[in-house]
């Protein structure tokens, strides 16, 4: 049986939308996910799910409610913790790796015209079951 | 409140030991890692626990019961599936980025003197609760 290597490049080249993050693997509960982002999403928590970003490239801002932002350069992750309210900022195009829960909305608790469901997230990338 | 990134490279740095993993950070119910490999550990498998590799320096082959090995350069990444007997093998220096399950143990079903326990893998980092 042959198993094969995810490259995150590859995967990222993938991706055309912004705020569009696409499946690239599972491991236990979690998905592994790439995007690209540019600009701001909006203002939103996951009440019961962390949510890790790790920054491919580019320079990302989170801003998090009553705390102070966080920068993050290529490299460097930062887990927002269940809960808190945050709204991740990119002033030019940022790469990231995300890790969360396969069931946590894109959005968390807020609705707004450019959620992706994680349905079209799996349809993006389509290589866990 | 002050939050800050987590920068993988200087959590490297702050790793000496190989094969001897650094708890960096935990989303939900998975830790992330650093480590650093040289040489091979040991054939086991975790029977209920996923494990994602991600390569940041150097060039791993993850070598696995009846299937091709896997090869993996920076910035690929490789999912073991649960149950998967596997052995992780490092011709030069290694650098990688783990994620797997809070319980997950080093050398899964085998003990070896190289097996580090999850508690010195949380010493050696500390910084998640």
């Amino acid at each position: 049986m042959t198993a094969t290597a995810t490259s995150i490049a590859d995967e990222l080249s993938q991706v055309s939308d912004h705020w569009s993050p696409r499946v690239v693997a599972r491991v236990n509960d979690q998905y592994v996910k790439v995007a690209k982002l540019l600009g701001e999403l909006v203002w939103h928590a996951h009440p019961d799910e962390d949510e890790m970003f790790l920054v491919v490239k580019g320079r990302l801002r989170i801003q998090l409610e009553d705390r102070d932002d966080v920068l993050l350069g290529p490299g460097e992750l930062f887990v927002v913790p269940r809960g808190v309210r945050h709204n991740p900022v990119a002033e030019d195009e940022v790469h990231i790796v995300l890790v969360e829960t396969v069931t946590t909305a894109h959005t968390g608790d807020v609705v707004v015209p450019g959620t992706v469901p994680v349905e079209r997230q799996l349809q993006a990338g389509g290589r866990p079951a």
